[in-house]
Protein backbone atom coordinates (compact mmCIF):
# COMPACT_ATOMS: atom_id res chain seq x y z
CA UNK A 1 0.00 0.00 0.00
CA UNK A 2 3.16 2.48 0.81
CA UNK A 3 4.87 1.30 -2.18
CA UNK A 4 1.93 2.24 -4.55
CA UNK A 5 1.43 5.57 -2.39
CA UNK A 6 4.90 6.17 -3.17
CA UNK A 7 4.32 5.86 -6.88
CA UNK A 8 0.65 7.59 -7.10
CA UNK A 9 1.53 10.65 -4.98
CA UNK A 10 3.54 13.71 -4.20
CA UNK A 11 2.91 13.08 -0.38
CA UNK A 12 2.30 9.88 1.60
CA UNK A 13 0.88 9.68 5.08
CA UNK A 14 0.55 6.23 7.30
CA UNK A 15 -1.53 5.84 9.68
CA UNK A 16 -1.14 3.29 12.49
CA UNK A 17 -3.91 2.54 14.94
CA UNK A 18 -5.36 0.29 16.40
CA UNK A 19 -9.32 1.11 16.57
CA UNK A 20 -11.47 0.03 19.61
CA UNK A 21 -14.64 0.99 17.79
CA UNK A 22 -14.27 -2.20 15.30
CA UNK A 23 -14.48 -4.72 18.16
CA UNK A 24 -16.98 -6.23 20.19
CA UNK A 25 -15.84 -7.02 23.71
CA UNK A 26 -15.60 -11.09 23.13
CA UNK A 27 -13.15 -9.75 20.50
CA UNK A 28 -9.25 -9.95 20.46
CA UNK A 29 -8.57 -6.46 21.04
CA UNK A 30 -6.95 -6.75 23.93
CA UNK A 31 -4.23 -9.21 22.08
CA UNK A 32 -3.93 -8.12 18.92
CA UNK A 33 -0.53 -7.92 17.78
CA UNK A 34 1.13 -4.93 17.51
CA UNK A 35 4.73 -3.92 17.30
CA UNK A 36 5.35 0.11 16.46
CA UNK A 37 9.12 -0.66 16.31
CA UNK A 38 8.86 -3.38 13.41
CA UNK A 39 6.22 -1.38 11.82
CA UNK A 40 8.38 2.07 11.85
CA UNK A 41 11.77 -0.34 10.50
CA UNK A 42 9.02 -1.80 7.62
CA UNK A 43 8.46 1.75 6.64
CA UNK A 44 12.39 2.74 6.67
CA UNK A 45 12.33 1.38 2.87
CA UNK A 46 9.45 4.20 2.15
CA UNK A 47 8.91 8.04 1.48
CA UNK A 48 6.72 8.76 4.16
CA UNK A 49 5.92 12.57 5.14
CA UNK A 50 4.12 12.02 8.52
CA UNK A 51 3.13 9.04 10.50
CA UNK A 52 -0.75 9.54 12.14
CA UNK A 53 -0.20 7.65 15.56
CA UNK A 54 -3.02 8.73 17.28
CA UNK A 55 -3.96 7.94 20.62
CA UNK A 56 -6.94 6.95 21.94
CA UNK A 57 -8.00 9.29 24.29
CA UNK A 58 -7.55 11.43 21.10
CA UNK A 59 -10.12 9.68 18.73
CA UNK A 60 -12.46 8.54 21.62
CA UNK A 61 -12.70 11.19 23.86
CA UNK A 62 -14.65 10.91 27.02
CA UNK A 63 -18.22 11.52 25.74
CA UNK A 64 -17.57 10.60 22.28
CA UNK A 65 -21.10 10.12 21.01
CA UNK A 66 -20.90 10.17 17.09
CA UNK A 67 -20.31 7.35 14.23
CA UNK A 68 -20.87 6.53 10.38
CA UNK A 69 -22.82 3.52 9.37
CA UNK A 70 -23.12 1.96 5.99
CA UNK A 71 -26.66 0.07 6.45
CA UNK A 72 -26.62 -2.15 3.46
CA UNK A 73 -23.16 -3.88 2.08
CA UNK A 74 -22.53 -4.02 6.11
CA UNK A 75 -25.36 -6.37 7.30
CA UNK A 76 -23.33 -9.57 5.56
CA UNK A 77 -20.42 -11.71 5.86
CA UNK A 78 -18.48 -9.77 8.40
CA UNK A 79 -20.82 -7.66 9.31
CA UNK A 80 -22.88 -10.83 10.71
CA UNK A 81 -20.83 -12.19 12.30
CA UNK A 82 -18.97 -8.93 13.79
CA UNK A 83 -22.11 -6.19 14.09
CA UNK A 84 -19.98 -3.56 15.23
CA UNK A 85 -17.08 -3.75 12.87
CA UNK A 86 -17.91 -1.64 10.25
CA UNK A 87 -20.03 1.00 11.87
CA UNK A 88 -16.07 1.41 13.55
CA UNK A 89 -14.59 1.25 10.68
CA UNK A 90 -16.55 3.49 8.64
CA UNK A 91 -16.26 6.13 11.55
CA UNK A 92 -12.12 5.69 11.89
CA UNK A 93 -11.71 6.02 8.30
CA UNK A 94 -14.10 9.44 8.39
CA UNK A 95 -12.77 10.77 10.99
CA UNK A 96 -9.20 10.25 9.29
CA UNK A 97 -10.35 11.64 6.05
CA UNK A 98 -11.40 15.05 7.86
CA UNK A 99 -8.09 14.60 9.87
CA UNK A 100 -5.36 13.62 7.10
CA UNK A 101 -7.73 15.72 4.38
CA UNK A 102 -6.02 12.65 1.31
CA UNK A 103 -6.37 12.87 -2.57
CA UNK A 104 -5.66 9.13 -2.16
CA UNK A 105 -6.46 6.40 0.17
CA UNK A 106 -4.89 2.83 -0.15
CA UNK A 107 -6.43 -0.26 1.63
CA UNK A 108 -5.87 -3.87 1.39
CA UNK A 109 -8.13 -6.12 -0.53
CA UNK A 110 -7.62 -9.07 2.20
CA UNK A 111 -10.51 -6.96 3.53
CA UNK A 112 -12.66 -7.15 0.76
CA UNK A 113 -15.81 -6.18 2.50
CA UNK A 114 -14.43 -3.19 4.21
CA UNK A 115 -12.81 -1.85 0.84
CA UNK A 116 -16.24 -2.07 -0.60
CA UNK A 117 -17.64 -0.14 2.72
CA UNK A 118 -15.55 2.09 2.15
CA UNK A 119 -15.91 3.11 -1.18
CA UNK A 120 -19.17 3.50 -0.33
CA UNK A 121 -18.68 5.77 2.49
CA UNK A 122 -16.76 8.10 0.39
CA UNK A 123 -19.16 7.88 -2.62
CA UNK A 124 -21.89 8.41 -0.20
CA UNK A 125 -20.74 11.14 2.06
CA UNK A 126 -19.32 12.70 -1.16
CA UNK A 127 -15.74 12.62 -0.01
CA UNK A 128 -13.09 14.08 -2.83
CA UNK A 129 -10.70 10.68 -2.68
CA UNK A 130 -9.76 7.81 -4.40
CA UNK A 131 -9.58 4.75 -2.89
CA UNK A 132 -6.97 2.42 -4.27
CA UNK A 133 -7.07 -0.92 -3.81
CA UNK A 134 -3.81 -2.90 -2.94
CA UNK A 135 -3.73 -6.90 -3.79
CA UNK A 136 -3.47 -9.26 -1.24
CA UNK A 137 0.60 -10.40 -0.48
CA UNK A 138 0.65 -13.72 0.76
CA UNK A 139 3.55 -15.98 2.58
CA UNK A 140 5.25 -18.76 0.27
CA UNK A 141 2.65 -21.21 1.88
CA UNK A 142 -0.64 -18.74 0.43
CA UNK A 143 -1.71 -17.86 3.49
CA UNK A 144 -2.75 -14.09 3.03
CA UNK A 145 -0.33 -11.46 5.44
CA UNK A 146 -2.04 -10.37 8.51
CA UNK A 147 -1.34 -9.21 11.69
CA UNK A 148 -3.29 -12.13 13.54
CA UNK A 149 -1.17 -14.50 11.84
CA UNK A 150 1.41 -14.35 14.39
CA UNK A 151 -1.45 -16.03 16.76
CA UNK A 152 -1.14 -19.01 15.12
CA UNK A 153 1.84 -21.70 16.07
CA UNK A 154 4.15 -23.31 13.76
CA UNK A 155 1.70 -26.38 13.14
CA UNK A 156 -1.55 -24.10 13.01
CA UNK A 157 0.16 -21.63 9.93
CA UNK A 158 0.62 -24.72 7.93
CA UNK A 159 -3.27 -25.68 8.66
CA UNK A 160 -4.07 -22.05 7.78
CA UNK A 161 -2.21 -22.62 4.08
CA UNK A 162 -5.49 -24.93 2.91
CA UNK A 163 -7.41 -21.49 3.18
CA UNK A 164 -6.02 -20.24 0.26
CA UNK A 165 -5.63 -23.56 -1.54
CA UNK A 166 -9.61 -23.69 -1.07
CA UNK A 167 -10.00 -20.89 -2.45
CA UNK A 168 -7.84 -22.08 -5.78
CA UNK A 169 -9.82 -25.27 -5.62
CA UNK A 170 -12.81 -22.79 -6.57
CA UNK A 171 -11.46 -21.03 -8.86
CA UNK A 172 -10.11 -23.81 -10.62
CA UNK A 173 -13.89 -24.93 -10.60
CA UNK A 174 -14.78 -21.51 -12.32
CA UNK A 175 -12.05 -21.34 -14.89
CA UNK A 176 -13.20 -25.34 -15.73
CA UNK A 177 -16.75 -23.80 -16.28
CA UNK A 178 -18.79 -24.48 -13.22
CA UNK A 179 -21.53 -21.70 -13.26
CA UNK A 180 -23.61 -23.19 -9.80
CA UNK A 181 -22.69 -21.04 -6.79
CA UNK A 182 -23.42 -23.56 -4.46
CA UNK A 183 -21.74 -25.77 -5.98
CA UNK A 184 -17.94 -23.59 -6.06
CA UNK A 185 -19.00 -23.41 -2.30
CA UNK A 186 -19.17 -26.69 -1.39
CA UNK A 187 -16.10 -27.42 -3.31
CA UNK A 188 -14.15 -25.13 -0.95
CA UNK A 189 -15.90 -26.57 2.49
CA UNK A 190 -14.77 -29.49 1.36
CA UNK A 191 -11.31 -28.38 0.75
CA UNK A 192 -11.60 -26.27 4.04
CA UNK A 193 -12.99 -29.83 5.94
CA UNK A 194 -9.48 -31.94 4.93
CA UNK A 195 -7.59 -29.79 8.15
CA UNK A 196 -9.23 -30.89 11.16
CA UNK A 197 -7.85 -27.78 12.82
CA UNK A 198 -9.94 -25.52 10.93
CA UNK A 199 -13.63 -24.86 11.68
CA UNK A 200 -15.60 -22.48 8.93
CA UNK A 201 -17.33 -19.42 9.56
CA UNK A 202 -18.58 -18.64 6.13
CA UNK A 203 -17.71 -20.04 2.64
CA UNK A 204 -19.55 -17.13 0.73
CA UNK A 205 -20.39 -16.55 -3.41
CA UNK A 206 -21.32 -13.18 -3.78
CA UNK A 207 -22.55 -10.58 -6.13
CA UNK A 208 -19.08 -8.41 -6.21
CA UNK A 209 -20.85 -5.28 -5.77
CA UNK A 210 -23.77 -5.71 -3.60
CA UNK A 211 -22.14 -8.44 -1.74
CA UNK A 212 -25.91 -10.38 -2.34
CA UNK A 213 -25.25 -14.23 -1.84
CA UNK A 214 -25.73 -15.88 -5.16
CA UNK A 215 -27.93 -19.00 -5.45
CA UNK A 216 -28.06 -20.66 -8.77
CA UNK A 217 -25.70 -19.41 -11.58
CA UNK A 218 -23.22 -16.84 -10.44
CA UNK A 219 -23.44 -13.13 -12.02
CA UNK A 220 -20.20 -11.49 -14.07
CA UNK A 221 -18.49 -10.31 -11.21
CA UNK A 222 -18.45 -11.95 -8.04
CA UNK A 223 -16.59 -12.03 -4.51
CA UNK A 224 -16.01 -15.74 -3.52
CA UNK A 225 -14.66 -15.44 0.28
CA UNK A 226 -14.22 -17.33 3.69
CA UNK A 227 -13.44 -16.57 6.84
CA UNK A 228 -12.16 -20.05 9.24
CA UNK A 229 -11.17 -20.25 12.92
CA UNK A 230 -8.17 -21.84 13.91
CA UNK A 231 -8.34 -22.55 17.85
CA UNK A 232 -9.65 -18.44 18.96
CA UNK A 233 -7.63 -17.01 15.69
CA UNK A 234 -10.22 -16.10 13.01
CA UNK A 235 -8.85 -15.62 9.67
CA UNK A 236 -10.22 -14.54 6.33
CA UNK A 237 -9.15 -14.71 2.65
CA UNK A 238 -11.05 -14.08 -1.05
CA UNK A 239 -10.76 -13.57 -4.71
CA UNK A 240 -12.60 -12.02 -7.31
CA UNK A 241 -13.85 -13.29 -10.19
CA UNK A 242 -14.93 -11.56 -13.53
CA UNK A 243 -16.71 -13.92 -16.00
CA UNK A 244 -15.93 -11.66 -18.57
CA UNK A 245 -12.59 -10.79 -18.24
CA UNK A 246 -11.57 -14.92 -17.07
CA UNK A 247 -9.80 -13.79 -14.14
CA UNK B 1 -26.50 33.59 9.20
CA UNK B 2 -25.68 35.15 5.90
CA UNK B 3 -24.81 38.48 6.74
CA UNK B 4 -22.61 36.89 9.53
CA UNK B 5 -20.46 34.77 6.72
CA UNK B 6 -20.68 37.80 4.71
CA UNK B 7 -18.58 39.70 8.06
CA UNK B 8 -16.57 36.38 9.18
CA UNK B 9 -15.34 35.13 5.91
CA UNK B 10 -13.63 35.88 2.48
CA UNK B 11 -16.35 33.82 0.49
CA UNK B 12 -19.74 33.14 1.20
CA UNK B 13 -21.78 29.80 -0.30
CA UNK B 14 -24.95 29.53 0.76
CA UNK B 15 -27.05 26.13 0.63
CA UNK B 16 -31.22 25.99 -0.31
CA UNK B 17 -32.04 22.22 0.22
CA UNK B 18 -35.07 20.58 1.39
CA UNK B 19 -33.61 17.29 3.18
CA UNK B 20 -35.79 14.23 2.92
CA UNK B 21 -33.70 12.67 5.01
CA UNK B 22 -34.77 14.58 7.92
CA UNK B 23 -38.35 13.79 7.84
CA UNK B 24 -40.76 10.92 8.57
CA UNK B 25 -43.29 9.63 6.65
CA UNK B 26 -45.98 11.28 7.96
CA UNK B 27 -44.27 14.32 8.69
CA UNK B 28 -44.91 17.53 6.60
CA UNK B 29 -41.64 16.89 3.75
CA UNK B 30 -44.54 16.84 0.87
CA UNK B 31 -45.97 20.30 2.20
CA UNK B 32 -43.26 22.11 3.43
CA UNK B 33 -43.20 25.74 2.33
CA UNK B 34 -40.41 26.53 -0.52
CA UNK B 35 -40.05 29.49 -2.47
CA UNK B 36 -36.80 29.50 -4.65
CA UNK B 37 -37.38 32.82 -6.37
CA UNK B 38 -38.36 34.41 -2.67
CA UNK B 39 -34.87 32.70 -1.31
CA UNK B 40 -33.01 34.32 -4.04
CA UNK B 41 -34.58 37.87 -3.73
CA UNK B 42 -33.93 37.50 0.18
CA UNK B 43 -30.12 36.89 -0.77
CA UNK B 44 -29.98 39.62 -3.01
CA UNK B 45 -28.85 42.20 -0.64
CA UNK B 46 -25.54 39.86 0.56
CA UNK B 47 -22.35 38.62 -1.05
CA UNK B 48 -22.84 35.49 -2.74
CA UNK B 49 -20.09 33.08 -4.44
CA UNK B 50 -22.24 30.43 -4.87
CA UNK B 51 -25.91 28.94 -4.46
CA UNK B 52 -25.37 25.03 -3.86
CA UNK B 53 -28.99 23.66 -5.22
CA UNK B 54 -28.48 19.37 -4.93
CA UNK B 55 -31.55 17.69 -6.34
CA UNK B 56 -32.54 14.43 -4.20
CA UNK B 57 -31.16 12.17 -6.74
CA UNK B 58 -27.33 13.58 -6.20
CA UNK B 59 -28.17 13.87 -2.54
CA UNK B 60 -29.25 10.51 -1.81
CA UNK B 61 -29.10 8.39 -5.33
CA UNK B 62 -30.59 5.24 -5.76
CA UNK B 63 -29.19 2.63 -3.01
CA UNK B 64 -27.74 5.07 -0.99
CA UNK B 65 -26.93 3.84 2.26
CA UNK B 66 -24.36 6.25 4.43
CA UNK B 67 -25.59 7.76 7.66
CA UNK B 68 -24.10 9.70 10.16
CA UNK B 69 -25.53 9.35 13.80
CA UNK B 70 -24.83 11.12 17.16
CA UNK B 71 -26.15 9.52 19.29
CA UNK B 72 -26.58 11.11 22.93
CA UNK B 73 -27.66 14.32 22.14
CA UNK B 74 -30.20 13.47 19.74
CA UNK B 75 -32.50 11.05 21.44
CA UNK B 76 -34.36 13.83 24.04
CA UNK B 77 -36.91 16.64 22.61
CA UNK B 78 -36.69 17.22 19.34
CA UNK B 79 -35.25 13.41 18.92
CA UNK B 80 -38.09 12.07 20.64
CA UNK B 81 -40.55 13.13 18.85
CA UNK B 82 -39.20 13.32 15.82
CA UNK B 83 -36.73 10.28 15.46
CA UNK B 84 -35.02 10.43 12.71
CA UNK B 85 -34.21 13.78 12.36
CA UNK B 86 -30.85 14.01 13.82
CA UNK B 87 -29.55 11.17 11.74
CA UNK B 88 -30.70 13.57 8.34
CA UNK B 89 -28.98 16.40 9.82
CA UNK B 90 -26.25 14.76 10.64
CA UNK B 91 -25.76 12.99 7.45
CA UNK B 92 -26.94 16.17 5.42
CA UNK B 93 -24.99 18.33 7.29
CA UNK B 94 -21.52 16.08 6.90
CA UNK B 95 -22.05 15.82 2.83
CA UNK B 96 -22.37 19.52 2.38
CA UNK B 97 -18.81 19.84 4.38
CA UNK B 98 -17.38 17.30 2.03
CA UNK B 99 -18.57 19.28 -0.68
CA UNK B 100 -18.54 22.45 -0.01
CA UNK B 101 -14.83 22.37 2.92
CA UNK B 102 -15.94 25.36 4.53
CA UNK B 103 -14.02 27.10 6.68
CA UNK B 104 -16.92 28.01 8.68
CA UNK B 105 -20.36 27.13 9.12
CA UNK B 106 -23.61 28.89 10.10
CA UNK B 107 -26.37 27.95 12.18
CA UNK B 108 -29.25 29.43 13.65
CA UNK B 109 -29.96 29.35 17.22
CA UNK B 110 -33.81 28.34 16.74
CA UNK B 111 -32.91 25.01 15.89
CA UNK B 112 -30.78 25.15 19.41
CA UNK B 113 -30.81 21.32 19.63
CA UNK B 114 -29.47 20.89 15.95
CA UNK B 115 -27.16 23.11 16.39
CA UNK B 116 -25.55 21.12 19.89
CA UNK B 117 -25.60 17.82 17.13
CA UNK B 118 -24.10 19.93 14.51
CA UNK B 119 -20.80 20.71 16.84
CA UNK B 120 -20.40 17.46 18.59
CA UNK B 121 -20.52 15.54 15.13
CA UNK B 122 -18.09 18.50 14.09
CA UNK B 123 -15.88 17.69 17.56
CA UNK B 124 -16.36 14.30 17.31
CA UNK B 125 -14.89 13.53 13.37
CA UNK B 126 -12.53 16.22 13.57
CA UNK B 127 -14.09 18.62 11.14
CA UNK B 128 -11.70 21.66 10.42
CA UNK B 129 -14.69 23.94 10.26
CA UNK B 130 -16.06 26.64 12.77
CA UNK B 131 -19.91 26.57 13.67
CA UNK B 132 -21.05 29.86 14.29
CA UNK B 133 -24.29 30.22 15.91
CA UNK B 134 -26.99 32.91 14.79
CA UNK B 135 -29.55 34.20 16.94
CA UNK B 136 -33.09 33.86 16.70
CA UNK B 137 -35.17 36.20 14.31
CA UNK B 138 -38.37 37.33 15.16
CA UNK B 139 -41.34 38.83 13.77
CA UNK B 140 -42.91 42.00 15.20
CA UNK B 141 -45.24 39.73 17.66
CA UNK B 142 -42.62 37.60 18.78
CA UNK B 143 -43.11 34.36 16.79
CA UNK B 144 -39.58 33.33 15.97
CA UNK B 145 -39.11 33.36 12.14
CA UNK B 146 -39.28 29.87 10.71
CA UNK B 147 -40.71 28.22 7.30
CA UNK B 148 -42.96 26.43 8.53
CA UNK B 149 -45.35 29.98 9.58
CA UNK B 150 -46.29 30.18 6.40
CA UNK B 151 -48.72 27.28 7.08
CA UNK B 152 -50.27 29.43 9.95
CA UNK B 153 -53.52 31.36 9.30
CA UNK B 154 -53.99 34.68 10.71
CA UNK B 155 -55.79 33.61 13.99
CA UNK B 156 -53.01 30.88 14.35
CA UNK B 157 -50.29 33.55 13.72
CA UNK B 158 -51.76 35.72 16.61
CA UNK B 159 -52.46 32.69 19.05
CA UNK B 160 -48.71 30.90 18.04
CA UNK B 161 -46.95 34.84 19.58
CA UNK B 162 -47.98 33.08 22.91
CA UNK B 163 -45.03 30.74 22.45
CA UNK B 164 -42.59 33.62 22.85
CA UNK B 165 -44.37 35.25 25.68
CA UNK B 166 -44.26 31.82 27.38
CA UNK B 167 -40.82 31.55 27.29
CA UNK B 168 -40.84 35.45 28.57
CA UNK B 169 -42.31 34.77 31.32
CA UNK B 170 -40.23 31.67 32.34
CA UNK B 171 -37.16 33.68 31.75
CA UNK B 172 -38.04 36.37 34.52
CA UNK B 173 -39.20 34.31 36.29
CA UNK B 174 -35.25 32.76 36.36
CA UNK B 175 -34.59 36.71 36.81
CA UNK B 176 -36.37 36.99 39.85
CA UNK B 177 -34.43 34.44 41.53
CA UNK B 178 -36.37 31.05 41.04
CA UNK B 179 -34.30 28.52 40.38
CA UNK B 180 -36.31 25.50 40.63
CA UNK B 181 -36.88 23.48 37.09
CA UNK B 182 -40.25 22.49 37.72
CA UNK B 183 -41.50 26.01 38.54
CA UNK B 184 -40.11 27.25 35.53
CA UNK B 185 -41.29 24.70 33.06
CA UNK B 186 -45.11 24.87 35.33
CA UNK B 187 -44.78 28.69 34.68
CA UNK B 188 -44.24 28.21 31.03
CA UNK B 189 -47.02 25.76 30.43
CA UNK B 190 -49.17 27.54 32.18
CA UNK B 191 -48.89 30.68 30.00
CA UNK B 192 -49.36 28.31 26.56
CA UNK B 193 -52.48 26.84 28.17
CA UNK B 194 -53.81 30.11 27.89
CA UNK B 195 -53.90 30.19 24.13
CA UNK B 196 -56.78 27.07 23.25
CA UNK B 197 -55.22 26.75 20.02
CA UNK B 198 -52.29 25.37 21.23
CA UNK B 199 -50.92 21.75 22.38
CA UNK B 200 -47.72 21.32 24.05
CA UNK B 201 -45.81 18.52 22.68
CA UNK B 202 -42.90 19.74 25.46
CA UNK B 203 -41.47 22.16 27.74
CA UNK B 204 -38.07 21.77 28.63
CA UNK B 205 -35.19 22.86 30.90
CA UNK B 206 -32.17 21.42 30.66
CA UNK B 207 -28.76 21.38 30.92
CA UNK B 208 -27.20 23.36 27.68
CA UNK B 209 -24.09 21.15 26.65
CA UNK B 210 -25.97 18.04 27.76
CA UNK B 211 -29.55 18.32 26.80
CA UNK B 212 -30.37 16.27 30.32
CA UNK B 213 -34.11 17.48 31.80
CA UNK B 214 -33.10 19.35 35.04
CA UNK B 215 -34.53 18.09 38.36
CA UNK B 216 -34.41 20.40 41.45
CA UNK B 217 -32.07 23.60 41.38
CA UNK B 218 -31.03 24.71 37.68
CA UNK B 219 -27.46 24.84 36.62
CA UNK B 220 -25.24 27.41 35.23
CA UNK B 221 -25.99 27.42 31.96
CA UNK B 222 -29.46 26.10 31.02
CA UNK B 223 -31.81 25.41 27.80
CA UNK B 224 -35.25 25.90 28.41
CA UNK B 225 -37.04 25.29 24.77
CA UNK B 226 -40.88 24.21 23.57
CA UNK B 227 -42.84 22.78 20.84
CA UNK B 228 -46.45 23.09 20.32
CA UNK B 229 -49.05 22.00 18.11
CA UNK B 230 -51.39 24.29 16.19
CA UNK B 231 -53.17 22.81 14.59
CA UNK B 232 -50.78 19.92 12.30
CA UNK B 233 -48.48 22.66 12.71
CA UNK B 234 -45.17 22.26 14.88
CA UNK B 235 -43.61 25.07 16.50
CA UNK B 236 -40.39 25.46 18.50
CA UNK B 237 -38.63 27.99 20.38
CA UNK B 238 -36.23 28.10 23.15
CA UNK B 239 -33.93 30.38 25.21
CA UNK B 240 -30.43 29.79 26.73
CA UNK B 241 -29.63 31.24 30.17
CA UNK B 242 -26.46 31.64 32.06
CA UNK B 243 -26.80 32.29 36.21
CA UNK B 244 -22.74 33.39 36.02
CA UNK B 245 -23.51 36.15 33.16
CA UNK B 246 -27.10 36.58 34.67
CA UNK B 247 -28.63 36.64 30.87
Amino acid sequence: MVAEANKMCTHTVVSIYLNPAQFAKDEDLATYPKNLQHDLEALSQFQIDAIFLPIDSEMYPRGYSTYMQETKLSTVLEGRSRPLFFQGVATVVAKFFNIVRPTHAFFGEKDAQQLLVVKKVVKDMAYPIDIISCPIIRHNNGLAMSSRNSYLSKLEQKAASIIYRSLQDGKNLIISGERNAQTIRDQITQTIMQENLLRIDYVSVTDAETLVEMSGNISNNILVSTAVFLGKTRLIDNFSYSASSNK
